[in-house]
């Protein structure tokens, strides 16, 4: 059996933490219908750092480094379509 | 001399990407001075995993671990203080 010392529950905290910050945002972009005050190039630059953190974490087969980036991954870009369709339609109107 | 491979570079570039990303949203949030669409959940819940990941880099040595996390840090910490001093100001006028 595992055993894991109080630092390595620092780590899942880190890990948790860091992953599920997203949701409250992601939630209140489909909420207001509004992302303006979201920074478009932090989006893709975040995104496009997860891809990197997701190819790294399945070449050294790292399942915490992939599960943990690809959960993020899922939630910012899910926030940057929701982003980019809420300007879309303000555009329209 | 240390060699690094195409694997480690993916690791750097991630590191960078996910860290420096939240530069241009500090810069935004100071330029437009609003936030009101940054969830404030999301800033709490992603500063307390980044303070976790300094602790958890601090005890298992890491040095890019706890660099990485203290740039992210002071840049979300940064947006979390514009944010709540623009939405006391709001609440002045």
């Amino acid at each position: 059996m595992i055993h894991f010392n109080y630092i390595d529950w620092f780590g899942f905290s880190a890990a948790l933490l860091t992953t599920i910050a997203f949701l409250p945002q992601l939630y209140k972009t489909w909420k207001t219908k509004s992302a303006d005050d979201v920074s478009l190039i932090m989006l893709i630059l975040f995104i496009t750092g997860l891809v990197c953190w997701i190819i790294y974490g399945l070449k050294i087969n790292s399942i915490p480094i992939v599960i943990a980036n690809v959960i993020t991954f899922i939630f910012n870009f899910s926030i940057l379509i929701l982003k980019i369709t809420y300007s879309e339609n303000k555009k329209i109107k």
